[in-house]
This record gives C-alpha cells, sequence and structure tokens, in this order.
C-alpha cells in the first residue's frame, strides 16, 4: 500500500497502537529537544528516575529562553542544565549559541528521524523529513529515559505547493496564507506534509518558517520531504552523510487535502492578539508601530535578516521606532556580520541582541504600553511580549523592515524599489564550539550535579498506600484553573527548580492556609481535595500536580478533569477520582475524613469503588478512568518511580 | 599668578565663593548628562518647575542602564524621557545607542566647558579638558534650569605621568595602579590633574578609562589637558571646531603631587569586593573564572575591544566561560563589525550583547552563585554585578581576554604571543541618528510628555505654614537609614517615576500603618516624625525625602542628621531641626501633638525656638542650620517651588 511520508515516518517508529487516526500510538523517539525554560525540571526528573544514561540517538538541552542574567538564578540554571547533560549524556547548547530549533537542524537534525521537544515549536523540524513533536516535560524525560511516546494517530494533511513566489513574498506569508484559511485549530489532530511543484523554491530555512508554525495551527506536527535542498543543506553544514532521500510512496493519499498557489499571494500579516487573525498588509498601511523586531524560530534563516538588511540599506528607520534584531543562532550572526548585513542593520539604527529566544518570548524587548509591535515572532497572543495589554502584529522579516523605515506598517512592495536577491555565503560558517557533545560514559558517570542555592532535587515519593485515612483539606468549585492551583509570572516561576519553594505558592489563590496544613499531612498519611467541574483547566504546567503532590495530596475526587491535569495527575501518583453520582459533591465539607482500605486492590480491579466519609455514616461511590499502564504508574506512586523501577529491570 | 588647568576652569565657571580648598563654591554649568535610572525623576522635576528650555549650552538625557524590556514600564520610561527631552530642548539618546559618557565624550563634550551629570562617572569626561562632576538629580535638574552647581572647592592632585608603557600593559593598569595606592578613598575632596610626558601614549578614549575610575578614588573630578590628541580625536569625531588648546599655565603648581611611571607597572587587578584591593595580576594566576566581561565606561574604546579580539582570534574561549561583550557606543559597533574585530569575538565564543551599561550596573549577565567573574567595569562592589554573593575582578581588556581563553585569571604577557598592535579604523564612524538634537522652541514648547500607566508627575507642593499643630506619626531610634525610610531594590524600583505609587513602601519597614496614616494627614496640615542620632544614613536617593514629604511630612525632629539627607529634606520642603537639648528626644512619644505659631518668622529670624506639645504643658527648644538661602528654599514649600519662582523673576 502507498504511504505518505507522514504515514512512512510513523510506521518507522511504531511501538504500539494501529495506524488508525483517533487511535492512541507508541512511537520511539530517535532525538530529543529540550530548553532551558523547561529543561530544569526535566534534568530534575532524569535525576529521580536514576536515569544512568541517554537512550535516545541524540538528545539536546539548548539554552535559549531566558538569557537574562539579572541575579544568579538564571546563570545557575545554567550551569545545572551544563552538568545535567554530561552527567545523562545529552549534548549542551551553550548561552549565546542560539534558539534551539534552527541550531537543531543545522547540527543534529536527520531525515527519517522522530524528534520529541519540550518546546510548542519543537515541529519547526519537520522541514528536514522527520516526525518533530512538541510535548510536555515529564514526556521529554521519558523520551531521553528510552520509553515511547504515546500521541493520537494524526489524520494526514497534504498540501499541495504550486506557483511561483512573487517578490516581496516569502515563507512567513504562505504560513499566514493557511492561518488565514483555517485559523489557530485548522491543524488539530493533523499532521501537515507539504508537497508538490511550488517546493523547489523554498529553501530549508524556508520551510523551518513553515514547518514552525504549524504550531500556530494547533498541528501535531509538519512533515516536509527530504530532497535535493536537504541534501544541499546538510552539505553546507558538513553533513551530508546524514541525508537520506524520503518522499511521499507514488500514489499515496491523504486523509484532507488542500493546494496553496503562490502565484495569487502577497504579503499578509496576523493582527492582535492571535496569530489567526490574518489580513492582507495593504489592509493596515499607515498604521503607526512603535517596534519593528526581527528574528525568532519563526524566521530564523540567513536571508530573512540579509533581506531586512537590504532592504534598510544606506536608509534610517523612523525616529521613535525601535528595531530590535535577535539573532537565531550564533553561527549564522557570524555570516551576518561576514557578509556586511549587520553593518547595515546597525547604521540603520538597529538594536543587536544576543542569539536567543529573547522577546519572542517575553524575555527582554516588550513594547511599550498600548504601542503597536509589527514582529517575524510565531505568537501575539495577548501579554505574550511581555507586556500585559500588548498589541502585536505578526508579519514576513519584509514586511517588518519596511514598516521600521516608514514607522508605519508598510506593504513591502510599495517601498519604490527592487526586490533585494540575497546572495547568500558560498560556504556558511559551521561552528559547533558552544554545543557540547556528549561526554563518553566512563566520564560521565563520575560527574555531579551542579545546583545553586535554587535548585533542588525531586524528593523520593513513596507508592500508593493501601490504607488511607486522610482530610479533605480544599473544598473548591467548578473551573479551578492550574493558575489558580499553582500560578505563573515572574513571582513564582523563577523557583521553576526548587520544588520545596516554589510549592509555597500552592492553591494560594484559593486559600493562604493550603501550605501550612498541607505540610503537615505530609507524614500523616496526605490529604484530599474537592472539586467540581472542568477542574485543573488551563496550563499544561506540570509543577501544579507536582507542587500538592509534595505537599501531601494523594486523593483528588472531582466532577470531572480537564484533559492535561488529569495526566499530570496520574503522572505524579495522585489519585484522580470522580463521582458516580455527582450529588455525592454535596455532601463532603472541607475538613471531612476519608477512609478506604484496601486502596491497592480497588483501584487495580474496579473502576468503580466506595470510600468512606469518617463519622458521617455515609459512603461516597468514585470512579478512575486509568488504563492498564497508568494504573501501575499510580500503584508505584507516579511515574518517576515506575520509570526508575523499569530501568532496574532493563537493566 | 600661574594656575593649574583645573583652577582656570573652576576660575572660568566661579560664581559664588572663593577658590579656597574646603570653602562652597559656586560654578555655572554649561552641560549636563542624565541617564535613565537617575533622568525619569530629573524630568519630572523639570516639569514640576514648569521649566520651559534647558539654559545650559547642551544638555543630553542618555538611554543606556536599563536596556532590558520585561513588561512596558521600561520601554514607557524611555518614551516618558524621550517627550520630556523634546519639551525641554535636551539632546536624547535612544535605547542602543550606547553608554552615556563614552557617547557624550564622542558628540559633545568641548574642552574648556563645565558638565554636571546625575551618574557618578560623568568625571569620565575629565578627559576632554572639561571639568566634569557627578552629582545628585535634583542638582542637575537646577544646573538644567540654569542655577550654579555648589561643591566644596577642591584641592587639585598634580600626577606627573612618565615613562613608557610596557607591553600588556594599559590605561585600566594605571589607574589600577593609583587604587592600589591610595585605595578607595584616596581622592576625597580633590581633583586630579594629569600632566607630563608620559601623556602622548595615551589616546583620548585612554585618558576616558582613568578619568572614569576616579570616582572610584573619590575625587570630584578629573582633568587632563586639552592637547593635541584631543584635536586629533574632534577631528576624527568631525568636530575639529570644538577643539581649543588649554593646559596648566608654566609655572602652575600643584595642592598634593605624586608621580607615575610607566616602565615600572605590570597587569593589576583589584579582587572581590572593592577596586582599591589591588594587587598584580601574577599573583592570582590559576583562580578558576566563570565569566570574562568585556565592556563599560572604564574601557570603552575601540581599542579596548580591539585588542581583546585579536588575542582571541582563531583560538577558542574555554569550556564554561561565558565571555560577554557589552559595546559602548553604536557607532564604535559599527566599526568594530566593519574592522573584523566583533566576528573574531564571536568565532572565539563571545555573547554579543547591545550597546549600553548592561551588567556594569547589575542589568543582566549577572555572574552564577559562587563564580568568580572578571570584569573591565569600575566597580566590584558586593552585589553589584546583581549576584548577592559574587566574586568579581577589576582589570584591563588584555587581562580579561587572557583569562577567558585559560579559564583562570592570566598575566597576559604569559600567553606566549605578541601585544598585538591594534590598527584604528581610518575614518571611524560618525552616526549620530540615534542621538536626536533639541526641538526648536517652536515646536518644544507644544510637546506633551509622554505618560505610560506607571509614570505620574509630581504634585505640586504648598508653601511652608506659618501655623502647625500636627501629630508625631513616628518616633524613630538612632541610625535610621533611607533603606528603613525608603526600601530599594526590585519591588521599590520600578515605582520611582510614580510618587503615589513609590510612597506606598515609606517607613514599610518600621511601621507599616505609616502610609494610611500619614495620607490622613495631607489636608490636615501633615504630621512629623522624631529620630536620634544619625537620622537618614545611607544611599542618597531624593526619594527618601519626597515621599514621606508626599504623604505630609512637614517636620522632621531628630538628634543629628546624616548629610545627604538633610539635604534632601531640605530641597523637598521637609523643616528638618535637632533638639537644643538632646534629652528633650525623651519628652516626645508618637501621637504627641506638636503646635507652633509664627513659624515662617521664626525659621528666618531665628535659629532656635520653641515648640509647644500639645496637652501636655511642655515646650521643645529646637534649631536649625539653614543657610540663608536655604531658608528661602523652605519658606517656599521646597526646591522645585523655589526653582519656579527665580524661574518667573528671571522671564
Amino acid at each position: 500500500m502507498s504511504l505518505n511520508l507522514t504515514q512512512k515516518l510513523i510506521k518507522d517508529h511504531l511501538v504500539a497502537g494501529d495506524m488508525v487516526p483517533g487511535e492512541e500510538i507508541g512511537l520511539k523517539m530517535d532525538q530529543t529537544l529540550t530548553q532551558d525554560a523547561t529543561g530544569t525540571l526535566v534534568m530534575l526528573e532524569l535525576e529521580a528516575m536514576e536515569l544512568d544514561r541517554a537512550r535516545t540517538e541524540a538528545s539536546a538541552q539548548y539554552v535559549d529562553h531566558n538569557l537574562i542574567q539579572e541575579d544568579n538564578k538564571n546563570p545557575d540554571d545554567h550551569l545545572f542544565l551544563q552538568s545535567a547533560t554530561q552527567r545523562f549524556g545529552l549534548f549542551y547548547s551553550r548561552p549565546g549559541n542560539g534558539v534551539s530549533h534552527p541550531v537543531h537542524m543545522q547540527r543534529l537534525a536527520k531525515p527519517g528521524k522522530t524528534l520529541l521537544g519540550s518546546d510548542s515549536h519543537t515541529c519547526a523540524n519537520g522541514c528536514m523529513g522527520m516526525l518533530a513533536m512538541g510535548a510536555g516535560g515529564i514526556d521529554v524525560a521519558l523520551a531521553i529515559a528510552g520509553e515511547p511516546f504515546y500521541v493520537k494517530m494524526p489524520k494526514v494533511w497534504g498540501i499541495r505547493l504550486s506557483g511561483k513566489l512573487p517578490d516581496w513574498v516569502s515563507a512567513k506569508d504562505i504560513i499566514l496564507e493557511l492561518l488565514r484559511r483555517y485559523d489557530v485549530k485548522g491543524g488539530v489532530g493533523k499532521v501537515i506534509e507539504y508537497y508538490g511543484p511550488g517546493l523547489h523554491q523554498l529553501s530549508a530555512m524556508d520551510r523551518h518558517v513553515i514547518a514552525n508554525m504549524g504550531a500556530e495551527l494547533g498541528a501535531t506536527g509538519t512533515v516536509f520531504p527530504s530532497d535535493k535542498e536537504i541534501k544541499r543543506f546538510l552539505k553546507e553544514q558538513g553533513r551530508e552523510d546524514d541525508w537520506i532521500e524520503l518522499t511521499a510512496d507514488k500514489g499515496a493519499s491523504y486523509d484532507l487535502e488542500d493546494e496553496i498557489d503562490f502565484t495569487s499571494l502577497e504579503p499578509l500579516i496576523a493582527k492582535p492578539s492571535s496569530p489567526g487573525n490574518v489580513v492582507p498588509v495593504h489592509e493596515l498601511i499607515d498604521t503607526p508601530i512603535y517596534q519593528s523586531y526581527i528574528g525568532s524560530s519563526a524566521n530564523p534563516g540567513f536571508r530573512d535578516f540579509a533581506v531586512a538588511a537590504e532592504i534598510v540599506k544606506d536608509k534610517q528607520i523612523a525616529e521613535g521606532v525601535s528595531f530590535d534584531i535577535n539573532p537565531t543562532s550564533r553561527q549564522m550572526l557570524q555570516d551576518l556580520v561576514k557578509e556586511g548585513h549587520i553593518a547595515n542593520l546597525l547604521q540603520a539604527g538597529a538594536r543587536l541582541h544576543q542569539a536567543g529566544c529573547n522577546g519572542c518570548i517575553g524575555m527582554g524587548q516588550a513594547p511599550a504600553f498600548g504601542r503597536n509591535s509589527i514582529r517575524t515572532t510565531p505568537r501575539n497572543f495577548p501579554g505574550r511580549s511581555g507586556t500585559r495589554e500588548d498589541s502585536v502584529f505578526l508579519c514576513s522579516p519584509e514586511t517588518a523592515a519596511a514598516s521600521a523605515l516608514n514607522g508605519k506598517i508598510t506593504d513591502p512592495r510599495t517601498l519604490g524599489m527592487n526586490y533585494p536577491a540575497v546572495k547568500l555565503p558560498k560556504q556558511p560558517t559551521v561552528d559547533e564550539h558552544l554545543l557540547e557533545e556528549p561526554l563518553p560514559y566512563d566520564e560521565a558517570k563520575s560527574i555531579r550535579l551542579q545546583k545553586g542555592p535554587n535548585i533542588a532535587s525531586i524528593p523520593k515519593m513513596d507508592e500508593m498506600p493501601d490504607e488511607i485515612e486522610i482530610p479533605i483539606l480544599l473544598k473548591m468549585g467548578n473551573n479551578i484553573s492550574t493558575d489558580e492551583i499553582l500560578a505563573g509570572g515572574a513571582r513564582v516561576l523563577p523557583y521553576r527548580s526548587n520544588l520545596p519553594e516554589i510549592s509555597r505558592f500552592t492553591f494560594e489563590i484559593i486559600d493562604e492556609t493550603y501550605y501550612e496544613r498541607g505540610k503537615e499531612t505530609v507524614d500523616k498519611g496526605g490529604h484530599a481535595i474537592v472539586g467540581g467541574f472542568n477542574y485543573g483547566q488551563g496550563s499544561s504546567r506540570e509543577h501544579a500536580a507536582l507542587a500538592p503532590r509534595y505537599l501531601g495530596l494523594r486523593v483528588a475526587i472531582v466532577k470531572d478533569f480537564a484533559r492535561i491535569h488529569w495526566q499530570n495527575l496520574v503522572n505524579f501518583g495522585v489519585l484522580p477520582l470522580t463521582f458516580v453520582n455527582e450529588e455525592d459533591y454535596d455532601l463532603l465539607q472541607q475538613g471531612d475524613v476519608l477512609k478506604a482500605t484496601d486502596l491497592r486492590r480497588k483501584v487495580k480491579e474496579g473502576k468503580h469503588f466506595n470510600i468512606e466519609v469518617k463519622g458521617k455514616k455515609q459512603q461516597i461511590k468514585v470512579k478512575h478512568t486509568l488504563s492498564e499502564r497508568q494504573i501501575d504508574i499510580m500503584l508505584k506512586g507516579g511515574i518517576i518511580n515506575w520509570v526508575k523501577d523499569r530501568s532496574v529491570k532493563q537493566g
């Protein structure tokens, strides 16, 4: 049977399940990627799992998200990450080396491989003929430990590219066109596979732009073929041997199909505050701007900076515009310097920042209050820029540079100049000096993790008890979000590598006494909480499960759970139960003591069982929806114990 | 009579007092300089003074200290500063244009002129044959308004430079040698004047290094002659017309004298945590380093970066070293790019930051906990790097680059290479695009100040009342610091442009109820506080006087005042009184109501007078030490009202 490329990649890595769209499948992961914002917890999880060495072909830890060092906490995190990569056999990309996605593409990506990353734009490396997907931190920790990644078999959405790209239209406009057509949920449950005669006009880095922002369509992944252009790219990187040709089988079909005719495209722009809010640039001309921002994994290529430099060459940006240049990799920055583009950008008035994500994820370059910022970044959700009431537009480097010159949103076709032909460097710089290779095992095993005063190991957690007699410490209503369980933001996030410290903020918004009351239960068998519908909605942050668990939470009984938080509770050994009879919610009060015996057998065997409310002569009926694998995880006290146990068995 | 150059500069600008060391003199200020950290309050003060237009020859507002934009507050401050410079007729140097001191030197400094700046390193421009001094924000606001600057007539310390600078020894080593000899108080009450046959070996920028760190000696200023080298420098900058020759008169003498023989110098380094803690580099070799940092106004020259680039060229920095390059001006960064030095630094592993102060003042690039950082910056006081328990060494770019290569402190003479001869650009870039000129008055007068949501005008303050009947809201002990009056730090400082908000923190450490209780007195005639000895010690921050005044503080009665806080109280119209009989301190209680009539006459005429303690049948005797000018300021309700009044009279 003829398979499309996505199906071929999946088939090659399938270790569980059937390739039926919507069914859960398990996939072997060849490579992983972590960044600093999510990576510290991943490394602490590897430590808690007592991992001896990464079981992937290549796993890399990048430092790109937070390069601002206002005190020791951030540089301490960097040193911790470096020591952890040395200990566990990972690559370590040092601060200043660049954004994970383009650096991974340049140095480690291989056609035909799978890649799992704890960053939602991991899908960018789909441009290399890989199946590349974003996931939660613990999923990536498991993949590093050699576990498969479980995901629903996606539909494959074939998009045929045809026609000729007009001047002043580039890769960003292509993905914005898809967002214009299908909005931010258009790709959910799908892998987008590009093919067709238009493809040859897109360089590997252009494809990166398009694959990257598959995340904004909600897609599981994006796949481009590995063709001559990928061969050329790998050759340039000194890695021609890593190339294999990969395309869809002749006669392969797709679950869904569409076509983009390049000839019909024009410069597009996403208005605040959604990447799906796309209109032609000419509809917004003369909108004043405060900032023009070029960079990020959504326009990481040499071309993207060079074309902007050619546009502003020998000109000056408008008064009052902050023209922020955020290079995406150090080796490319070297070429931009050598080819004169950085000189041109500076002369035009640019502020040159170090290679990294920076303002794209709100770490610097935040715009002024109520002012318009035009950016080549992938997202413009409210507040992502760092400024709460921001006004961010997304566009191509051509549109951003043209707008910087005029101080207002400008269709680059109206600049009155020829479209600059960007000359690529004959032999681009290859520089691996800041990408440290995994240590040989003999050296690695003696490495000690370097922990600054704000980094704490995840404590050992015990297995699920067979008997409980525990108080309900909190009774909550409907729609409790993970922000209410454990807030994000600048006050809390600096403690992400320090469970004892970050746990102080648990449920603080709901009940300031929870932390103290919870801590007291830790040595007495723990406690329970009760909630209503949609418990744990919102952000996927794992700390919202890990921190209450650390404070003694063993059982959560609610009307129903939000999906990701439910998964996180399972992973960290909190038993997630729902009421069989929802009216039982009304019977339970804060302070009631719940009692159950023979709990391990009940969880294992039956899906419904009774819990006694002590002193009230009441029984409430509860159930769980754990799979066999999840029951095993729960009994062991969470996924860290479960993996540790498997590692011991695998030897 | 023969005068040295310092005396000639002072004589040319003397408007009050006699040139007797230790006596107060008033000096006309030709130029001013403000930076973003201190400038927002200065601009709010100008607004409150209802200044129509700056009365100096050139006043410039730089944005260099805080370039990190994590939310809208900082960029909002930048836009406010820009609008204020437009309104008041100042130059505005946009973010990314560079550090105030070298940019001022390049574009605005003029031999023979005076310069006052709200930055302690303003003295750096003494390298241009100027009298350049740092001062508090309100002093600079007054200078912009045309008022003289009052300072004690300094002693002049002549330092003769002789001999030949050895290879691997540069300007930083010269000033470190002075710090080695005299430590951080060696220059107090003095202007350091350099002269002699060694001078010709020092470029204008080398002299900047030395003049800059006069601040670390505690000197009032540093003066270099305006000689052929300054002519060359100004010609390079396209400003040859601004040059005049300026040297000491033949036969001039100095109050103090010393000599530095260059021939005897070797690479020096200041150990943690004082710039005066200087030893030869060779005494510290093999001390491991975490960071090597090149930049700041204490090594701002093209040469400083170029020599580092030549040293690391075609080599790699040691694993685990963060090699941070902080260019000091945008126009020089362009030359460093064009001449290939940036490419060499990047290839060696550098992290290139935007032009600004950055890590020198703890805004980024903080070192990891307990790790050694070697820097070309001027200061290494504990915590200045941003990391509380830091370990910072100060040295030349040669020593910093050599140490980066080896990962440990290295005497550059041991590198086994020839001392690189740095080729200066034939015609250095002159780029004024980000230094906006003052608007013509006709345009300026219609400019409105741009205030983000976190910027608030200083409210009008009323004149000193003739009768008071006010409660004592706080009674405090000895040694109350300005940190206790109004804390600094990341929680409070973001509100420095917002008096209503920052006032919430007033006396918070001593009594959380003060803010609410104070506010209630504002419309009822205000309140008083009572303190012991050394009231208001510590940081010179003006908010510690302005914020309590805003909350109704009218009278402070203490045993004695710390000098700077006393001055600040006067400036903001709080009557500073001391007990004639110290035992009266014991009579006063929090809650007592103080009563006085005919107060304006009493303050004006007598220096001792009585205050009644209501209901206690007690009188306490108090005094003040205000000068005639200060009495006038006090009666008008503070210096803002006083200047406003004078401006009206001057028309």
